[in-house]
């Protein structure tokens, strides 16, 4: 609470504090949306608390708490919406009801449909005045999965690839470790510890044996030992159950969701559930492999899942990219040449003409440590956030 | 001047105001390296200026005649040794004796041999302190063409390409148009106009019909009319003479010098005379085609070129790369994916294993328009550059 003692809090400033708050929550209160509260009185941060992990307070709640008694006639700056329902927890709007204050500026309404207007008719129905959508664009990239989860029954899709310079992946035999440095690792690291889900293909873990998931030692935060104890569900997309029994990521913390388009129950199928893997019998696609959109589809809506990061090879990718499935492009460019032999960055065989190109949205290109990540968005994508705003 | 009425100028400063003087000779002085000089007298700037063209007065000439009388007891900042030897124009170091000035800093020594510390030598035996290394490594970085062409008998070799993020050059058939945007497109006119030469290969003069030619309007510069009143050489690699008659850059101003390995006099060499190209016979390499290696040395000692700019395609950028012969890359990046079916950006057929990828040094990545400019060196490159300093 070092911004405590600063006086003449603005609204503005306020709702930063909360927005920061919120964001100490990223790695670990999935499937719940991350969320900061602020308590103000008289110019002065009399509490304030995040949302840290699913089944424990929320932060309006965190915030109450450190108030105390100050909390009565105090504002309250939330960056969602506060819940109406009672959860694994009772509503914050109730508690915020009890506790007495006197306002709550919300960033944005909440898009769970279970709230959705209900926390802020509470409120006002206990005579507490409300405001919302102060610092709304930047609350929103708070929880763009978990929004869209709530919107569309779908989870916001991230697909992370690790290339050369010249836009290759592996040598012409697969080989391909070590392209990128150290920071990268880290950084993909953080983006699975962030993640609901990490999806691959079973060809990509195969070859290179992939566990999928996040290492403590690895994420180079203060905290990491906390952040992965919740591992991201592993979602294999395998539609011949050609998993090996003895896979590497079988043998790790958490799940590992096998997905497959073999209806009967099988030997293959009884060993890979011995070995621990679920497996999820779903519907074929035209090419013969599992439909993603409906793996997607239930992840979103069975497994809760907001945010799913896909790392896997180039006709995965490609397919991902040729379905219209990917929301964000995370690429770790190294300064490489593998040369025009090598694999390519997506499969994309069906490209002719100019016309047909995929044009993308180019959001930051940054350095981390030798290499270079590019953010960036597939324009239907970033189209379609745009109309669902 | 806007600098001449600040008081108390530092050395720094001063050897700073030179550099920046210098730049603006960038454009139009080739084959004559960039070259700033300040005269300061008591604190104040009495005259200044910089080398805007070849066989027009050298820098220290200019800052001697704005100083007039107070050029005498002087102090003379400026980028690279004066010069000792009668060229075009006198020697400068004269010039400094006879004006009386005390005192001369240069940023380093001049690497033309027929100078090389002689000119610091004629300064000294005139009873002037001469300092010299102030700032020395942004004054190299003015001209590092010219550095190399003195030293190596070689000139400064940038690969220009324009790609997709997927590392791809143009469709499968060729088709390439517009892959990048105005503002990249802008920023290639000013590379070409600070080049010596703009140097392709047959093949892609061919395809696009390219001029090679710096175009004033597309500039982007106050001084666009005068840049382009002097025109890179253009030189093409054509081992079999294939270059149409009616090819648009022969039609072009300014020189166009074809490069075969076809060594008697022919009816197609004569009519390619005719249209206005010089053909140069050159030695064949291994794969039967002109050996770059010698074309670019003919073109610094020959021709005085300083930077060669090459404009081509996958296979000719892959085979100078593959000669270690390109010293930075110019690359393009647009926001799309072109896919796995279109050209790739270097032919490097040759890389099978990870061990025998191409490192580079990014040095910049830098947002141009709705595109971005990659600014590396292949990193063998990089290590020769470290070596002759």
């Amino acid at each position: 609470m070092s911004a405590a003692s600063s006086e003449c809090l603005s609204p503005a400033a306020c709702m930063h504090r909360a927005i920061r708050l919120a964001w100490r929550g990223q790695y670990t209160c999935d499937p719940n949306p991350r969320v900061g509260c602020v308590l103000v009185k008289e110019g002065q941060i009399v509490g304030e608390g995040f949302h840290a992990r699913a089944g424990e307070a929320h932060a309006e709640i965190h915030a109450l708490r450190k108030a105390g008694e100050a909390a009565r006639g105090a504002t309250v700056y939330v960056t969602l919406e506060p819940c109406s329902h009672t959860g694994l927890t009772g509503p914050c709007s109730q508690a915020l009801i009890d506790a007495g204050v006197a306002k709550v500026v919300a960033a944005m309404e909440d898009p769970n449909p279970k709230v959705s207007g209900r926390g802020f008719a509470m409120l006002r129905e206990a005579g507490i005045a409300v405001e919302v959508g102060l610092l709304e664009e930047q609350a929103r990239l708070l929880n763009p999965g978990f929004i869209r989860r709530m919107r569309e029954g779908l989870p916001r899709v991230t697909l992370k690839m690790a290339m050369s310079l010249d836009g290759r992946t592996a040598m012409s035999d697969g080989e391909s470790q070590w392209i990128t440095g150290p920071a990268a690792r880290q950084q993909v690291q953080r983006l699975r510890a962030a993640s609901s889900a990490v999806l691959a293909g079973v060809e990509s873990v195969i070859f290179d044996d992939s566990r999928l998931t996040v290492r403590a030692g690895q994420l180079g935060l203060d905290d990491a030992e906390a952040i992965a104890r919740r591992q991201p569900l592993r979602v294999i997309l395998d539609s011949q159950l050609r998993l090996p029994l003895a896979a590497a990521c079988l043998s790790e913390p958490g799940r590992t969701l096998v997905c497959t388009i073999q209806p009967e129950m099988s030997e293959r199928r009884r060993k890979l559930e011995a070995a621990g893997a679920e497996v999820l019998v779903m519907p074929a696609n035209a090419e013969g492999r599992v439909e993603f959109t409906g793996v997607l589809r239930y992840l979103a809506t069975r497994e809760g899942c907001n945010e799913v990061l896909v790392e896997t090879g180039a006709t995965l990718a490609g397919a991902l990219l040729e379905a219209d499935c990917v929301d964000r492009l995370e690429l770790f460019m190294a300064p490489t040449l593998l040369g025009s032999e090598a694999r390519p960055l997506f499969a994309l065989p069906g490209l002719a003409t100019m016309s047909q190109q995929r044009r993308l949205q180019i959001d930051e290109i940054r350095a981390v440590g030798e290499d270079w990540r590019i953010s960036a968005r597939p324009v239907t994508a970033a189209a379609r956030q745009e109309q669902s705003r």
